[in-house]
C-alpha cells in the first residue's frame, strides 16, 4: 500500500521533471549547441538524482517548488559527464541510444558538454535564495570530485594492480560524491539544520557506493535485454570493478592466473565470460557484492533517522529500496 | 612617467597572478588530473582577464586582496576554454608549446578541460562574500555566452556567407562577454553601485569587441616571431574573419571571385597569402578594421567616466591602450 503511494509519487514527480528538462532548452541559439543537449537530456533516466533533490528538500522542510531549478540542474550534470564520459570511453550507446559524439560529431561532445555545465550553474542560481555561497559550493565540489573520480578510474586501468581500498575511493568520488551533492543541495536549499544536513549527506554517500557496487554486480546478473548493453561487458573491457577486485585477492593458483589474464591482455572475449562468471560464483564474490551493498544501505537508512516527519524518511527509504531491487 | 608607474603595476600584479596559478594545483591529486592543468596554466600569458577582475575591484572601492581568487578563476576558465578550443581546432601550439591534448592526449584534455572549470568555480566561491549570488550569475553568464560563441563560430566555418553583424554577434558572444565578465566581477566582489557596474561593464564589452578585431587584424599585420603562429594562418585555414568579411562585402569582380575561392576550397596555400594581403590593401579592409578598434576602444574608454580615483580611471586606459599596441 505504501508501496505503491511512493511509487507514485516517484513517477509522478519523475514526469514533472521530465518536462522541465524539455524546457530547459527551448528558445534557446544555436540549435547547433542545443540540440544536441536536448538529444541526451531527452534520453529515457531514471532522475534519480533530481529526485532526490527534491525527496531532500521536502525531508529538511520546504516543498517540491522551491527545489525544481536545482532538480534540473543536478540532472543536467549528470548528463554533462555522460557526455564527456562516453566520448572519453568511446562508447556508441547510452540508454538504448547513439551517444552524443555518435549522433553528432566529437566537438559537438565536448563542446554541448561544456554547455550542460554552464546551463546547469544557471539553473542552480535560480533556486539559490539566501545562502547560494553554501549550494553552489556543494555543487562545486561534487564536480570536482566527479572528476577526480573519473581520471582515478582511467588510472587504475591502466595499472596493474588496484586494491580494495583503492577503488573504494574511486567510486566514492566518481559516483557517491554526486549522490550525497543532490541530498545536500536539497537540504540546503531548505535551509535545514546542521545535523539532517550531515544525516542526508551520509545517506547520499551511503546510497551512492551501494548503488556504484550495484552496478558493478549487474554486469554479471542482469538480464540482457534489462541492462541494455552486453552481459559482462566489464569483464569484456577489463574493467578493474568491485567484483574482479574482490576476486583477484581472493583467488589462488588457476583462478589467479585466469584473473591476471584479464589486466595482461586488457580485457577478454565475449566468449569467455561464462567461464569467468564461474570463476567469480566459486569465490563467492558475487556475495560479497550483495553483502556490501547491503551493508552501505544499511547505514544510508541509519542516516534518515534526522528525518522528523515519517512520510519524508519513508520516502527515501522507499528510494533505497527502489534503486537496489533495479534490474538495469 | 604615468606610463611607467601603471606598467609597473601590471607587472607586479601579474606576477603575483602567475604564483597563485602556480599554488592553485599544489597538493591536489590525482596527479593525472592536475599536471596537465598545471602545465597549460602555467604557459606564459598576457593574464589579461585576472589582471582586468583586479583593477575592477579597485576602481570600485575594495583593494587586490579581495579579488585575487576571482582573478584566479577566470584565468582558469580562459584556460579551459583554450584546452577545449585547441581541441576542437587540432591545434598543435599554443603560446609557443604543445597543446594540452598534443603533450598528453585528447581524453586528458577534455578531463583537464573541465577540471580546470570546476576549480575555478571553487576560486570564485572564496572570493564570495554578500553577494555571492549576482557574482556567480555574471561568471555562469559569461560560460555560457563563450560555448554559445563557440558554437556559433563552428557554424560560420561551415557556411558560405556570415554578415559582418552576425560576426560582430559571434565575437561579443566568443570574446567580449568574457571580458565584460572580468570586469562586473570585480566590481561585484567590491560591492559596487550600479552605476559602476555599468560603466565597467560596458568598458569591458566594448574594449572585448576591440580586442578581438585586433586579434583579427594582428593575423596579417604581426611580426612573424612575435605572433608566435603563422603570419595569414586565419586566411590559410579559410576563417571569417573581421578583414575577409569585410573585404567579402567590399569587394567586386576579380576580388570577389579571389576571396570567394578562399570560401570554396576551405582555405588557401601559404603561398598565396601574399595576394590576399594585397586584395585586402586595396580594399582598405585593415584600415577599416583599426578604425573599428578605435571606435570600440573610443566607447571602452568614454565608460570610464563613472570612476572617481584619477589612478583608478588611468590605469584601465593605460589597460587599453596597451591591449591595442600589442603586436603579439
Amino acid at each position: 500500500m505504501n508501496d505503491e503511494k511512493y511509487s507514485l509519487l516517484f513517477e509522478q514527480e519523475r514526469s514533472k521533471i521530465d518536462s522541465k528538462l524539455e524546457e530547459a532548452f527551448k528558445n534557446r541559439s544555436p540549435a547547433s549547441l542545443y540540440e544536441p543537449s536536448a538529444y541526451i537530456v531527452g534520453s529515457e533516466g531514471k532522475r534519480i538524482r533530481p529526485l532526490l533533490v527534491l525527496f531532500s528538500a521536502k525531508a529538511a522542510g520546504t516543498n517540491f517548488e522551491q527545489a525544481y531549478n536545482a532538480a534540473v540542474a543536478v540532472e543536467l550534470l549528470h548528463n554533462f559527464t555522460l557526455v564527456h564520459d562516453d566520448l572519453m570511453d568511446n562508447a556508441d550507446k547510452r540508454r538504448g541510444r547513439a551517444t552524443l559524439h555518435i549522433k553528432y560529431d566529437n566537438n559537438t561532445a565536448i563542446l554541448a558538454g561544456d554547455s550542460l555545465l554552464s546551463v546547469a550553474y544557471e539553473f542552480l542560481l535560480k533556486d539559490c535564495n539566501g545562502n547560494s555561497k553554501e549550494v553552489i559550493s556543494s555543487f562545486t565540489r561534487g564536480l570536482i570530485e566527479v572528476c577526480e573520480g573519473q581520471s582515478y578510474d582511467t588510472d587504475f586501468e591502466l595499472r596493474k594492480e588496484v586494491s580494495m581500498d583503492e577503488y573504494l575511493m574511486m567510486i566514492n568520488k566518481k559516483t557517491a560524491a554526486m549522490i550525497r551533492m543532490c541530498c545536500e543541495i536539497g537540504v540546503l536549499i531548505a535551509n535545514g539544520n546542521s545535523e539532517i544536513l550531515r544525516g542526508l549527506s551520509d545517506y547520499g554517500q551511503n546510497l551512492g557506493m551501494a548503488f556504484q557496487i550495484q552496478d558493478d554486480l549487474l554486469d554479471i546478473t542482469a538480464e540482457e535485454n534489462k541492462l541494455g548493453k552486453k552481459i559482462g561487458g566489464d569483464l569484456i573491457e577489463g574493467k578493474k570493478t568491485f567484483l574482479f577486485i574482490s576476486a583477484l585477492e581472493k583467488s589462488k593458483n588457476t583462478d589467479r592466473r585466469e584473473l591476471l589474464k584479464i589486466i595482461n591482455n586488457k580485457g577478454i572475449e565475449p566468449a569467455e565470460v561464462e567461464k569467468y562468471k564461474l570463476i567469480y560464483k566459486k569465490l563467492n564474490v558475487l556475495e560479497d557484492a550483495k553483502a556490501m551493498i547491503n551493508s552501505y544501505t544499511g547505514k544510508a537508512l541509519n542516516s534518515l533517522d534526522v528525518i522528523e516527519k515519517d512520510e519524508d524518511r519513508e520516502m527515501l527509504k522507499w528510494m533505497a529500496d527502489f534503486l537496489l531491487k533495479r534490474n538495469k
